[in-house]
């Protein structure tokens, strides 16, 4: 049987979702001990894509297979009574045999919160980007936002050092203004290790009026972006399939 | 010079809002202890009212007179930069000698909020009750909120042994229900200690069918009402004067 999870998680105590072989405080790893234990076989789990130490996730996907025939409610049920707090099983699903949580997606869309009130979060404190750097320019940003968009070879964009294809597809980036929040939203068919938080860095300088939009075609090196924005203000919000 | 403050906080690891003797973990305590020493003198304040052991405020107001003139943005900004993480001041003001946090308040609105999705919350833990006790028949909350709306004593929806009069007027009880939560907001023009977390109780337990709706001019005693409502569900909305 393949089972397909949608989890939520708030990344802030992880190093991440990627299971580790000397650290049990990532989420792939605190997911395949539950679930090993429940399903008693040992469980491996495909995740849609890591999520950085100390990224969240709204809905991020798995999906797992074994020969224990579980009732969707009880598997979803039993999860969150063993998971820890910060981690919630919120959709348990049975799909056909060829799913795969990262082979499968066809878009993934990652939220970047920044914190744009004059005064510090406080129930917002550990998933927006609290930069205090002042006024940001966010025509400039949408503006540069839109050279960025397409196919492009992101290799810059990002601290992979692979050799595979670093071409990915950006479909859309769209800013949401609230009244305490500047919101980036991205929609991709994939991303390179580093790349949302290297992104938005780079709109935030634009805004900033520090730098220049850039076009992904003619960057040479990682020396013409913007800072690599902090973890905690990104959230995977979706996934496709 | 008078000041008016507008802050909010996630009161989890608070013993409440008003000043303890012995224990530093107040907002009250923190927000006099930090005021004292940018002020240079020993400064009182006013709240608008105590919040309870982890109840949380959006929009808490508060005030104290000082003889130190504040530019009101540097009062601000120094303030956060003091105060931790969980406490933020949104705002500060001048206002006329006269006013008074507490005895100027007109009215106070205090929301509620049930988790009631089939999954536990991951973002909203610390500030939901997360009850789990099966869905609510929010059409009998309704009903049993507009008999409890008037001006009433209610003294047995109170832990309050005060002598003085335990009479409110609660003037409107509004119900909003998201994909994943009920809201309860009350507003009214005081509240006695405990007073929405037993209302809150009281209409989960109509809600469950448990416990028929409750004219507060006929209540004699507690043991009619529903349990207290835990306080961490419990958020202070706002203060108009």
């Amino acid at each position: 049987m393949n089972y397909k999870l949608t989890l939520s998680y708030e990344g802030t105590r992880y190093k991440g979702w990627q299971r580790l072989k000397n650290n049990p405080d990532t989420i792939q790893g605190k997911l395949e001990e539950t679930l090993s234990r429940l399903c008693h076989e040992a469980i491996e789990i495909n995740g849609s894509g890591r999520t950085d130490a100390g990224v969240h996730a709204l809905n991020q996907v798995c999906n797992f297979k074994t020969n224990f025939n579980w009732r969707l409610d009880d598997l979803k049920n039993q999860l969150n009574r063993f998971l820890p707090e910060d981690v919630s099983v919120l959709n348990a699903e049975k799909v056909d045999e060829r799913f795969h949580a990262r082979f499968s997606a066809k878009t993934k869309t990652y939220a970047y919160r920044i914190w744009t009130a004059e005064y510090r979060p406080v129930f917002e404190r550990r998933w927006v980007y609290a930069s205090q750097e002042g006024k940001l320019d966010v025509n400039a940003m949408e503006t540069a936002a839109k050279v960025l968009v397409g196919t492009h070879d992101f290799k810059p964009f990002s601290s992979d050092r692979t050799k595979k294809s670093t071409v990915r597809t950006l479909y859309q980036i769209d800013f949401e203004e609230t009244e305490t929040e500047l919101v980036i939203r991205y929609t991709g068919d994939g991303f390179l290790h580093n790349m949302v938080r290297i992104l938005t860095g780079t709109l935030i300088e634009v805004g900033q009026h520090k730098r220049e939009a850039v076009d992904p075609e003619s960057v040479q090196d990682r020396s013409v972006l913007g800072f690599t924005a902090p973890a905690c203000g990104l959230t995977l919000e979706s996934v496709k399939y």
